[in-house]
């Protein structure tokens, strides 16, 4: 079974945006068993769309489309696929219903575009876009599925999510499959895929073991595909298993949560406070967080101390030590670590100083260099890392790090 | 002009991997004035790939094909593209020595399959990879040109600044193009739209107006085509300060800058400072400001007050103002912010207070639910937003929206 994405929209081809809605789509196909056999991005032409959806039908059975949907007139993605189908419009009296409701939520009012956003081809059954105004349209043509959705991404992820994902799971029959995934920290990919070799080399045609690096840590995931859902289920736990005996404590969390979820799970079942004192991530680890529902159980808070005075005024710092041994150092990083848990009064905090660049490196200290520390109540450690020298990545990675440090040391205590 | 990007690899596909590379090259080649006509994604099947080649060629003039140069077996792009022009191979001495080199500087054992990456279609010409040992290869078919490069962005970066591109400027005569972005706020899509439609319909054929909209914003861009830049730069300009004079205050950035650069440079220039009191926002504002180099200069820090407790020992809140009012309140942000300003010893500060969801909303303040102050020395002055319920976009639209009051207060102190 193979789908195929089609992106429609002149921003992705001028560079203006990366394309992150494609690897996310593909991703849920996968996981329900459906193959992606091509992505494509198409310009909002035309001509140009309807050779790239004949084209995509002659290769796949499913067809995903996004963007082109808005009220401007740059954008005729629901044209063309009227005119590709041979259909006429009819006005959609449930999407006239959502766009209204949406213009009144928002107080404004509306004008003869948006109204017309309710007008759909009227062979396609109309699936409500409850987070705006572009309707999400399905095609049943020849046996094969078009979805038109919208560009945007948290509307095509609700979308796909509660609607089509279902659809498809109920349209087709798909094998089943299912996936296992492990976190891991702390070695590289090539060096796991040394120490579980013989594991891997065990596993059958039907399972695939695949390694997903970032950031510092690598995520082993385990697909099985199959008739019975229960018996793969059983077979990949017992290869998971042993995987995890052999990799132990570089194994972080035994499922495909983020690092920060997995903390505030086992923080929140242990009834545990957590604060944050960041410099050089600048308030990145305490959005990790607080991105994720019923955090405020655990976290209470954090300091961004990007000055030395608020480095002594919010967290304690001596001036002497910041004075002695820079902002960039273990002294530091210690002092932030341990003022967080007092004067934030929580169990733990994570405080965290770099330089994260591209500029302010030294011979001694160049960018890169990151310090990270985790206080208990009861002692503080630090250490430090040597990134790289870009300041999106070494952000990205003192997180990484920072986060790793807190649940390893929680596992040590609490476990 | 036209380009096509073919990106080959299984990697993309099953949504392992965003392609970040072809937002980036079609981005370079928009600059120097070719326009990209598709970027396709494609496995590591050699029928698809001879397809993918096919197409392209009919449609463009350009072909920029990356990845499946690796020294494994599931890398056939080099194989593919021999059989594709009906070349056969030559050992490329240069390459020979790259790959060399590499191995002996990495201190590593050179194998049969690395001594095989330097056989080349005996039609291309090598462009040297300094930073892999896969070789770029440039063909020149029928006019057409094909470039196949490594997919490791960084090598296929370098690739193209250093090689590539002036290559392209060489080989064709290119048009000039100019690109303008307004950054608008307020207003949504279709009342600009409506706003500016007289602008719109003047018009020249050869400038195009795009409508980019994101979280509240909305991105305004005039692209112009012809062959003369200075002329071209000059109508882009006459029309955007026609938009501008007609958009007056919604127009929050007159260039293609993320809100919180905009503010850093406005106020990097006067020398202000700023400091942020966040709780629904968890530290997503720190955090897009610490993002850009430099932002020490303006950038204190700031709090992530998540509890009632960090309120009032961080940012001075009044337990009686937390008890009486609740945190999401007016009465609590103005405490925040006015508190920022006060203890964080900046010129200006921001506060966000509200009810990210999914839980916790009421009937009075239900979930998206959001209280935002911007404080100067002398006042402070909030204004409250009722967004969806979804967490995380309540989060990026209250930044959003915070980003765009403090920007509004600071053009309005300082303009």
């Amino acid at each position: 079974m193979f789908a195929e994405i089609i992106t429609i929209g002149d921003e992705i081809l001028i560079g203006q945006i990366v394309d992150t809605n494609s690897a996310w789509m593909a991703k849920q196909l996968n996981l329900i068993g459906i193959k992606v056999k091509q992505i494509t991005s198409v310009s909002d032409d035309e001509a140009h769309i309807m050779e790239a959806l004949q084209l995509a039908e002659e290769r796949a059975e499913i067809i995903l489309i996004t963007g082109g949907l808005g009220p401007t007139k740059d954008d005729i993605t629901k044209l063309t696929m009227a005119k590709h189908f041979g259909m006429g419009f009819r006005r959609d009296e449930e999407t006239l219903k959502n766009v209204t409701n949406i213009f009144a939520r928002l107080n404004r009012p509306m004008i003869d575009v948006n109204i017309r956003q309710a007008d759909v081809p009227d062979g396609c059954v109309v699936i409500q876009n409850k987070n705006g105004t572009a309707p999400c349209m399905w095609f049943d043509h020849h046996g094969k599925i078009f979805v038109s959705m919208p560009g945007v991404p948290h509307e095509m992820m609700y979308l796909m999510d509660e609607e089509i994902l279902p659809r498809l799971k109920a349209s087709f029959e798909l094998p089943s499959i299912v996936h296992k995934t492990i976190l891991t920290a702390g070695l590289g990919e090539s060096f796991l895929a040394q120490q579980i070799a013989a594991i891997e080399e065990s596993l059958p045609a039907h399972i695939k073991l695949a390694y997903l690096p970032r950031l510092g840590q690598v995520r082993l995931r385990l697909s099985a595909s199959g008739a019975n859902e229960e018996v793969l289920k059983a077979e990949v736990q017992t290869y998971a298993q042993q995987i995890i005996a052999e990799l132990k404590s570089y194994v972080m969390v035994e499922d495909d949560v983020p690092l920060e979820k997995a903390i505030l799970d086992l923080m929140t079942a242990r009834k545990l406070t957590l604060s944050t004192a960041e410099s050089c991530t600048g308030g990145y680890i305490a959005h990790l967080i607080t991105q994720h529902p019923g955090c405020s159980a655990v976290y209470a808070g954090g300091a961004v101390s990007y000055s030395y005075e608020l480095k002594e005024s919010m967290l304690g710092v001596k001036p002497d030590t910041l004075n002695t041994f820079g902002a960039v150092s273990e002294q530091t990083v210690l002092e932030m670590a341990a003022g967080a848990v007092k004067h934030f009064n929580t169990d733990y905090a994570v405080a965290v100083s770099g330089i994260a660049g591209p500029d302010g490196g030294t011979a001694e200290k160049p960018v890169g260099t990151v310090w990270i520390a985790v206080a208990s109540k009861i002692d503080v450690q630090a250490k430090v890392f040597k990134f790289g020298n870009k300041r999106i990545q070494n952000i990205e990675r003192s997180a990484s790090a920072a986060l790793t440090m807190i649940l390893s040391r929680l596992k040590q205590d609490h476990n």
